[in-house]
């Protein structure tokens, strides 16, 4: 069982700067990590393993980096966790399922891995997700389903598919983790769960060593527990890569050093239409909480919102449904009952229901670059409610019944499908009963520091924040 | 009826220089133009309509800028012609179709015509092709084959699905024709007809303006009667253009400029197997003729060229057929008999097969690039033959029968499907009775330069060059 307090935690800023005087060994904020997973994940089941030796072994790296008098990287000591679909040397890569159990331990580490690695930061280990990232609510059937840690009773779902990667920095167990966002994954459980998440520009970050889904769609990005510790993990995490070609990121942007730009000739709209009727009335408070905070009135509409959803469902099935049609066919019985015939069905699409949504998806995305000529950010809910219990089939949404997986990303799916950068920021509406909703502040695309610092107006006002949770 | 003779012909360069320096005025350059058109276009059947205001319009236009004394641009008075497919202001784009008759007139130009135009070249007219570029041969029912200038009894195809666009520069009726190349269709007429052909990198010159068949696979690039020519027309036709997304010409590699370092630190190779065992003693001698000139000795074995080949098919009908599928269900008897068939086909496809296509192409793509760590450019056949005779259905290669049509791109398809520039170079075996048969000239992607410095030595050498067709 789980109190809410709004006492404030160290977020990993203050981490790694303890670290950095001394105040803290990295060995001795790694125990502090896995005594606070210890005791909470039995009721939220965020971890699906613990990297211990290895958690060990890059702590004490940086203590005897310390001891040696050298100067720390920006993450030194911080501990983190990425969704189990990131590649960690001499693990298996799970991606939610128990077919890749099969598969061989990884030789090497996922780019954003070693990026982190490089920043000082510490794995202590793999996160649960709903299998092969195809849902939003990580009711994982094999490894359990992830519980929202702020529902005192833990019926509550976490959001998916990174479903562990929000949840563990909603419980305090991590400041920072890793998840994956191919219609939603990050923006809707950093929503349900209450936390920061940035799902970057589509071609910022570098895909090599994750388990994909949608080669068309898939982003990564990182959750974090203040908006300071989301730029700055999102700051090392960028860099080219040659050897993905979808990394499209030429350049490195650093966003962190932005932040104190503020509001300045910032000009913010809210998005109508589609994003306002899909939309429950805690939704909507949060967003116009947020827009009031940033001086906003103007309402803006996104072109097409419903066609670009149902266009990047169809490319989801397919390209999903093609990736694993062999296991689809030797082994469907192992698969995730909740998706399993989503999948089978997205592989017998035809040819021309995903070509067309591919041409629809270029004007689309003219369109909707087109807004930012007059815009630097907009702003949406991340979902429609705050988390449903656990296996809730259907939802009403002002009168319309949806079913209430595919619901969650009703209002992420049309965002992400344009490759525009998201921060979803952890809001708190006053109508449901202490669940977060949090909102997306959009921006064009490569353009995510514009995004970060509108977020950091809500942090500042104190609208957006983390919730502690004490076990 | 046609003469072969080895007399050389005024080059699209020597033509600028005469206009440059007075010797001819652009007007009467053009009157040429249409009078060799006029005697030798009821054999060939190359031009599918002439824009002969224009032409008048552009030609004054140049005469009138030399005459204020003003610097005139490197292709100022020099008459060229397009394929059917690229829009010209004011004309139905074709497409070598005639269900595109209902379309409207163009508002404006192709990117490439544009550039044309800006480097003071002449549009004379508009040139026959497969239907919708989707063939080998430009045996096209609708607007009759277009027959090759170098058949005595102009009897043989010209190739597709550029064939106005190769024939036309055979015949000499332009020093410079655009065409496009989606599995082979500029590299297999150019063969065919004895002309120099440039398929440049995939992405590098904009396709805004042109009818699409393949977005994934669709390349637009120049035919000419010398090498010079065609370097000077891929230099004006390159430029960056932000409204083409296909487009990744970023920077501009001027190439002509780089014609005089010639072989200087060139490593050759030859590629063997696939590529030796479909082509033909003719094609063969091409290319080991082109080999020796180089001082290659080296083979070079292609991964995957087969597999490369279906991958290609694949797409192709995919893409194409998705395309045209509302026209397919309407108006399917209006579309070639010669293509209507794949075209359905094409379009019934499962999304998976396209999908597994697309991700083998990625790491085939990887493979064909790491090639080019050992060797600068490849040589092969362009086509496993020279020309065959119009109406052929099947062709023995080696001693095994293949569809004539589609065996025309059985040695193009493996290396556009890697996205490598290729010139085709004008080559003339021994063995088949004074008809042509071209040899690629492969390089790394965006290294158009080195294809154009090894096929210079071959035209140094006398062994590529245009032979003149008297009507």
């Amino acid at each position: 069982m789980s109190q809410t307090s709004s006492e404030k935690p160290m977020n990993a800023m203050a981490l790694a700067q303890a670290i950095k005087t001394g105040q803290l060994s990295a060995r001795q904020a790694l125990n502090d990590c896995m005594a606070r997973i210890d005791q909470s994940d039995g009721q939220v089941n965020a971890f699906t393993s613990r990297h211990h030796d290895r958690a060990v072994r890059e702590a004490d790296a940086i203590d005897a980096l310390r001891a040696s008098g050298a100067a720390l990287p920006p993450l030194a000591g911080v501990p983190y966790a990425v969704k189990n679909l990131y590649d960690v040397a001499g693990e298996i890569t799970l991606a939610g399922s128990i077919i890749n159990r099969r598969h061989a331990p990884q030789q090497s580490d996922a780019f954003l891995v070693r990026q982190m690695q490089a920043a000082g930061a510490v794995l202590v280990g793999s996160l649960n997700m709903d299998e092969y990232a195809y849902g939003f609510t990580t009711e994982n059937t094999h490894y359990g389903p992830t519980r929202n840690p702020h529902d005192k009773v833990a019926s509550r779902i976490a959001g998916g598919s990174s479903g562990g990667s929000g949840a563990a920095v909603a419980a305090g167990q991590v400041s920072i983790s890793l998840g994956s966002d191919t219609n939603g994954s990050i923006r809707v459980p950093a929503s349900l769960c209450g936390v920061w998440g940035l799902k970057p520009t589509f071609g910022r970050l570098s895909r090599r060593g994750s388990y994909p889904f949608v080669h068309s769609l898939d982003h990564l990005g990182p959750f974090a527990d203040s908006l300071e510790s989301l730029a700055l993990a999102y700051d090392v995490l960028q860099g080219p890569d040659a050897l993905d070609p979808g990394c499209h990121a030429l350049r490195v942007q650093l966003a962190s050093g932005e932040l104190g730009r503020g509001m300045q000739g910032l000009r913010v709209g809210i998005l109508d239409g589609y994003f306002h009727d899909n939309a429950t009335a805690a939704a909507r408070e949060v967003v116009a909480a947020a827009a009031k905070a940033l001086g906003a009135v103007d309402t803006v509409t996104w072109p097409d919102a419903a066609l670009g959803r149902a266009a990047a469902f169809i490319i989801t099935a397919s390209e999903g449904g093609s990736l694993h049609l062999d296991d689809l066919r030797q082994h469907s019985a192992e698969f995730e009952p909740l998706s399993v015939d989503r999948f089978i069905a997205g592989a017998l699409q035809p040819a021309h229901w995903y070509l067309t949504a591919q041409r629809f998806r270029r004007s689309y995305r003219d369109r909707v670059n087109a807004l930012f000529k007059d815009w630097d950010v907009l702003l949406a809910p991340a979902t429609p409610v705050s988390a449903p219990v656990i296996g809730t089939d259907f939802l009403d949404i002002n009168g319309t019944q949806h079913p209430c997986r595919a619901a969650m990303g009703l209002l992420t799916q049309p965002i992400s499908f344009a490759g525009c950068p998201v921060v979803a920021a952890p809001m708190w509406p006053t109508s449901t009963d202490s669940m977060p909703i949090g909102v997306q502040i959009i921006a064009a695309p490569w353009r995510e520091d514009l995004a970060l610092r509108a977020a950091l107006v809500l942090q500042t006002a104190g609208l957006a924040k983390l919730k502690t949770v004490n076990f």
